[in-house]
């Protein structure tokens, strides 16, 4: 079929009719479909059973060190899951800290220390006049939504398949003493599944910002999150610590990783990677929120995964799960769109989603086009800073959650609504 | 034994010779012995064995409403969760928010929230001059800690066997704005096992605050720790939140519970009770913090404990081993120091801890002459704001960790530390 912009009106007003009717068909079904957060599926967590009761009886309870993880102690973590965590993001066991069960909450944690208390000495962010973060876009609405409840102003920063634009992030930070912090997702980035290339991560590296309490918040959530088994269709990226260390910038950085999606989003174990000095600013903090956190939940996951190989294993058993839902619908975009000129997607190696750009002014509408047939999608505008997309373009699309066959028919729901949103658009030009 | 302070110095000399010989005799027996923190002993965590391997299958995953705890969402808890917690405060499901493992996480939240967004749309504590604090002398050396980081000005106030002295408590709320806060620990308190009298709680539920984001902080930690089965020797409080409703303050009040001391100290579960309002301002902070906590925690605790009657069967396991350490302590207490004018006690019937009143300017010296015998108490000044006991008199004795024997012997310590550092200030009056 040819581009939707080469069609005369008449073909545009017939291509409407037929697309309506198809519409109303499937909205006639009453469906139920979900492709709008990345939550992995039933059968991914059914995957991991052996967790649950791995830790069974009181003589399983202690750590290699002797500490029993049923009372108080290790405010930084156990030892083996330091050490499980240090593996999965390829730094030293002293550079990690060990939380509770959510990422999201230490980096929440390190937004409000910063805003509570500042960083490195530097005036706390609560008593300075303007705090500005850079958000790459498209990016992870709940990033956003942390820096917006502390009154931070979010500045765009176009995304690229290397990774954010450079260029524009070295000008921001190195001027502005106000810019205190950057929100990345450096590999299979939510939601276009980029992967930051070499070069970004080493300019990432030596970046010279204007104020001292900079840092890049390195959220690596989908670091060991490949959908193939073949290396060379596994993104690889730089080890950010590694660069900073060697650029003279050791403190610069704040990465968060977690087992979220790895073992359970709701019962999982998340870490914090840092310099030493930052773990240390870290820990003073920590010591006045809690005595330790869930222990016996760490030592579940080391118990169960053993170690990276483990973990990586495990992980191919979730990409045996996850490829094919990618499949069936980057298969339904292809075929349904691929050529009409309507949009654009991303086809990444791992991660959570699915990036679609659609025609401009078309998002929110086959957003809502789409929710009228019973499928519901990530909110339009959802993966920029204050829920504004400029161009009202962009749709994360999240496969994982539905079963292969309720993905096949949430993919013919989303292409009829993103070719009935455009041939209006096309037809009210 | 007459009291020490109509010995003659003479006598105090022999006695001071008799003591140090005893002293040293113990002293060289190298001993490594802890009563420093409210820490449940091995045999109380070996009880909840049932509790670890509960969950056990992919079956047993789901909550009474279908909900899979592995996976995201019930961001303020599960329902059968919330129904325990309701049960332990004695208020409605509704009024609950379960969290993670710790209750110090929890009220260290609260503060951070009112200081980082303000309470009931009142300025945030960060933008204000002046904020202050009551705090019930001799109290919880974390709760002191977190005011004092948000730089939170503390005022004493003393405590009474009936609870903290009201009229100075209603004197201070009611006319000064920058008081937004006191520290309760209303049932066995700690340090001392005090329990809060009905009127102390009706005067609580009745104060006239000047400012509008006045909450008491209300840390029920010891709600269900009672030492003995007989009723009688159970402590029993008055509802507060009940309390305040009639009262006409429906929003003064959180309430922090854990089973911290139930179940397991590092893998418990925390929660807050309070009016409806405020559990919707807490869960509005709370959904850019979290998507939910450990929900299987939650679930665990639920199958194992099956409802409060179940609770409390379990606590009467817990007060059969924590009874008689209570009883050795108190024992040594009476036999060696009864009437010899040199420290005071409290006997609860419940929570963790005895607290002990050394002549004044006593305390320090106590803790440190025990400490060179291998006993490790909780430091002096713990017990008051900033470290600062202003009488230099009160020690916290925690005897729950300690083995029944290693209690007798850590009891001798003490006491002949008591004995010593009396004998020397009255020597030097």
């Amino acid at each position: 079929m040819k581009p939707y912009s080469e069609l005369t009106r008449e073909e545009l007003l017939a291509l409407k009719e037929e697309l309506e009717s198809a519409f109303e068909e499937i909205k006639g079904k009453g469906l139920k479909l979900d492709m709008s957060r990345g939550k992995p599926a039933t059968a991914q967590l059914d995957m991991a059973e052996g967790l649950l009761g791995i830790v069974n009886t009181n003589d399983e309870v202690y750590t290699e060190d002797g500490t029993d993880c049923r009372n108080y102690g290790l405010l930084t973590g156990i030892p083996e899951a330091k050490k499980l965590f240090a593996d999965i993001c390829e730094v030293k066991p002293e550079q990690v800290i060990v939380y509770g069960n959510a990422s999201l909450t230490v980096m929440f944690d390190a937004v409000s220390r910063a805003y509570t208390h500042g960083v490195a000495g530097c005036t706390p962010w609560s008593q300075l006049e303007r705090v500005k973060f850079l958000c790459p876009v498209p990016g992870y609405d709940r990033h956003f939504a942390i820096t917006e409840y502390f009154g931070i102003e979010m500045i765009n920063v176009p995304m690229t398949p290397e990774g954010p634009d450079m260029d524009l992030v070295e000008k921001l930070v190195s001027e502005d003493e106000a810019v205190k912090g950057i929100w990345c997702v450096p590999k299979y980035s939510n939601p276009q599944g980029y992967s930051y290339s070499d070069e970004t991560v080493r300019r990432f590296a030596a970046l010279k910002p204007a104020a001292k309490d900079f840092r890049i918040y390195w959220d690596n959530a989908y670091c060991i999150h490949h959908l193939y088994e073949e290396e060379d269709r596994q993104d690889r990226i730089l080890n950010i610590l590694d660069e900073c260390e060697k650029a003279g910038n050791p403190d610069m950085v704040y990465e968060f990783v977690s087992t979220s999606k790895v073992s359970y989003p709701g019962a999982g174990v998340a870490a914090m990677a840092s310099s030493v000095n930052n773990l240390k600013e870290a820990e003073r903090h920590m010591k006045f929120q809690i005595i330790s956190h869930d222990k016996l939940n760490q030592l579940r996951h080391v118990r169960y995964f053993k170690n990276l190989d483990g973990v990586k294993a495990h992980m191919m058993k979730h990409a045996a799960i996850m490829r094919p839902k990618f499949e069936t619908v980057l298969k339904v975009l292809e075929e349904e769109l691929g050529g009409l000129g309507i949009g654009e997607w991303t086809k990444p190696n791992g991660g959570y989603f699915i990036s679609f750009d659609a025609m401009e002014g078309c998002a929110k509408k086959i957003v809502a086009k789409a929710k009228e047939a019973g499928l519901v999608m990530t909110g339009a505008g959802a993966t920029y800073p204050y829920g504004k997309d400029p161009k009202d373009s962009n749709i994360r699309i999240a496969p994982t959650y539905p079963t292969p066959e309720e993905l096949a028919v949430a993919g013919k729901i989303f292409v009829l609504s993103v070719k009935l949103v455009s041939v209006e658009k096309l037809l009210n030009a």
